[in-house]
């Protein structure tokens, strides 16, 4: 093992540039918002102007959908991609959207500032082992199956490749109870710090599926000691393709981030 | 079904009067200090002191533990609940304690000011017809692999026997995560607010089992909405007879009231 | 810890005598039949017939219900113990019905032969203490959120009573698969076999929840050592009082017991 | 959707042809036999003899090893598989093996009967996909926090592109039980059958995680009605690389498949 390991100790802590904006290591708490998957080139730019405005410092939107059944809506590919890309530029704002597949490694290396690897793929160790070799940073999120040590070790993958720039990204745990789409498990935020020198975020929206918690597990995360936040936002939610339940309206995702700001005041913190 | 019960839409809120502290609808955040178990008189009253000033509105203290095994310590009893007695009424703190047994319910009317229901007897409903006959307030903490609805369920059995005084109090989900003892689910915390008038209080230090872990959970209670914490302190807990590794001393006790003090104004609740 | 202990070796291995019925050891495999709950003094009279007709060596039937919610039925009491009681005796079955209170304890000594400690009360302490006094068998299920250390450890406390005849009951544990009520842990069967010297029996009525999984799993039950399995029959489930959807009709019960016996003799054992 | 999903009522159901072996629908129940990893040229092949001896009629062995470690051994490669092809053919005994990654599909698919998707790739969509083009049939392993529903989810990826030849493989799922590795949930046999037309194989090595409790969970598949067994065997397993406490000898092995075939005729089925 190198010392450039997720378990090894560094007392600086690392902080991971993101297209211009640095998260971690006590920066300002990073705001990651925008649709589950990208629409339209018209509706991707809508909702890029409204999270800007609302105060996002990152825009998020999938243009390849891991899918559980293979009849729904699977994303529109590269050209979600580079519609996200603009929109992006548009705004000011850097992009972080999913890959899926080894195959669209240089894709994502031209378009995308922050790499995602989704829950489902957190062992999927080829792809891992790519994305170790990639410039990009990257967001790898937990399993919803996962121990913290082996979501650890994925990020060790990663870092085994050359890659340093590792974001964890909490997204919920499959348990028995029935009312949030999973359980947030915020005690990842202390016990990731405690062992691992990597930024953690937060996503509550996928963590509790409901719009109506996002907020107070956003507070939450914040007083826990998050380094960013990963929301969905959408402008019609009634009308999204997927996840319409659990995205925030942009002028909530708004209130969001301003009562956001007083608690990460509270504990010492600029978001 | 009475008008009067858990589910039951309240537009006022439940507030619980416990010997003169509120809790719940906006009332300062409680906070209920003190160790796993009552071990002695002079360690009782040495700990209520050092407790109550650190901040503490409330002092706890097991006499009679529900332990796994019938081969360790099992609390010293009646005995045990008078020297808390008598330690909470030295320093002006209301007590709470758990009762196990339809047997002391005479005992705990007389002794306890907050009965508490632990994790184990949550779906006892024989104990549940019995406190809801009390006129003392009860704490029902949520079974370690109950729902949320199972849960007020549970508190429905306590009002519908006429004892409309109940908090909930979340302690954490038994889930696959290994790194904490339980999984603190608080996302509990705003699905009790929307479906039940009762307040809730959040127990970080049975639900991650490390005491380096309470001061960040606590502070992510705060912001999620809790209306108290429940911590376990302990001025040497490297020789406490249960549950050391996860009690705080009392220096870092005070500090977490502080740091909460600063969350919980972030909010504009006081504490 | 004295000798007789469930973890102790013995290498005789416990059998409990169960009103006649030899259980546990080796001895054939016993089969507890009946309804959820007694209904009326007419229907368990004749649901005990029909269960005795299909191959059944012990009637089951609550009287006591533990309900989640303090609305639904929650049993006949006495009344239905002593119509149980006298079904059982018409038909020369021994009767098996849930104890939820030690205040009972006087009225189970006298009309029950195997006094069953629910799921819900598997560490509801006060109660095993006092079952740990009778002088009746005792089958303790597993709590649906317990583990295999914890329930044999709530075995202890029966058996540092005094009372050495206790068979323990696998009935499904909650995950978060949810075609089933809960997921049958077969696996409890070789472990309880290696760490103690007492019987276990399976319940797949509810570890399953439904009807059509019962027989499957009751085979693959026997196929995997069990020393009984408890089952639920109604001859009119589309009108059972509680859980009717999982109650297998007599014609059913019957054939799986005669495909039971077939596997039985399989691994050398009778039924 | 089309007319070949997994979901579909096929009154015929699925017999899949592996190499001349047929699974499902009622034909002989088979029996996958062999290492964790292939760990050389001369260990597999005497461990393939060793197997077909026993009984076996497949032989496994895995040469691309997903770890959640990247700092522990990661499989021979291609000359693995390559020593597995000659010793399934120097034995008559068709191969099974682990694919992880979409670059070695021509790989896999001229030299593995049987290609296997394994419980962390349940859910890689473009690996599913990808299989989905091949000529070979493919054993897709539940995920280990996966509902029944997902897996069938999955299942239908496969389908969708083309390829009929699926048997699924429960493999046990993660729950709060530590004594055993995973929970094996052998009601997604019956369940499983009733909501498709497609082979179902146990694999109790991986769920139990003990070799000592693979016979009894093997001898309860087959009585829940599996059409075939995955079973590691090793024959030093204190040496072997990976999973040896797991491992069953072949003495143990044969001695399994000689009272499983008792079962099996219990049931009216070969094996």
């Amino acid at each position: 093992m190198t010392s450039k390991t997720a378990l090894d100790f560094n007392p600086e802590g690392t902080v991971v540039n993101v297209g211009g904006v640095a998260i971690g290591n006590g920066r300002p708490i990073a705001i990651i918002g925008g649709p589950c998957a990208v629409e339209s080139e018209e509706s991707i730019h809508r909702i890029a102007r409204a999270v800007k405005d609302a105060g996002a410092t990152l825009l998020r939107g999938g243009a390849y959908k891991p899918r559980s059944s293979p009849y729904t809506f699977q994303g529109l590919g590269e050209g979600g991609l580079r519609y996200l890309r603009a929109a992006g530029d548009a705004c000011g704002l850097p992009i972080v959207s999913e890959l899926t597949s080894t195959e669209r490694i240089t894709e994502f290396e031209e378009l995308v500032d922050l790499v995602q690897i989704g829950t489902r793929n957190m062992q999927n160790y080829e792809l891992l082992k790519a994305v170790g070799k990639m410039s990009r940073p990257v967001l790898l999120k937990r399993g919803l199956m996962s121990t913290i040590e082996e979501w650890i070790m994925s990020a060790e993958y990663i870092l085994d490749g050359g890659n340093e720039n590792v974001i964890l990204c909490e997204r919920g745990i499959r348990t028995f109870e029935p009312s949030t789409r999973n359980t947030l498990d915020l005690s990842a935020v202390p016990i990731v710090k405690q062992q691992t020198h990597l930024p953690i975020i937060i996503d509550p929206t996928h963590a509790t599926g409901h719009w109506d918690l996002v907020e107070s597990m956003s507070l939450a995360a914040i007083a826990a000691g998050a380094d960013g936040l990963m929301i969905e936002v959408h402008d019609q939610p009634e009308q999204a393709w997927s996840d319409g339940a659990q995205s925030l309206k942009p002028a909530k995702f708004k209130r969001l981030i301003e009562r956001g700001r007083t608690v990460a005041a509270a504990i010492g913190r600029e978001m």
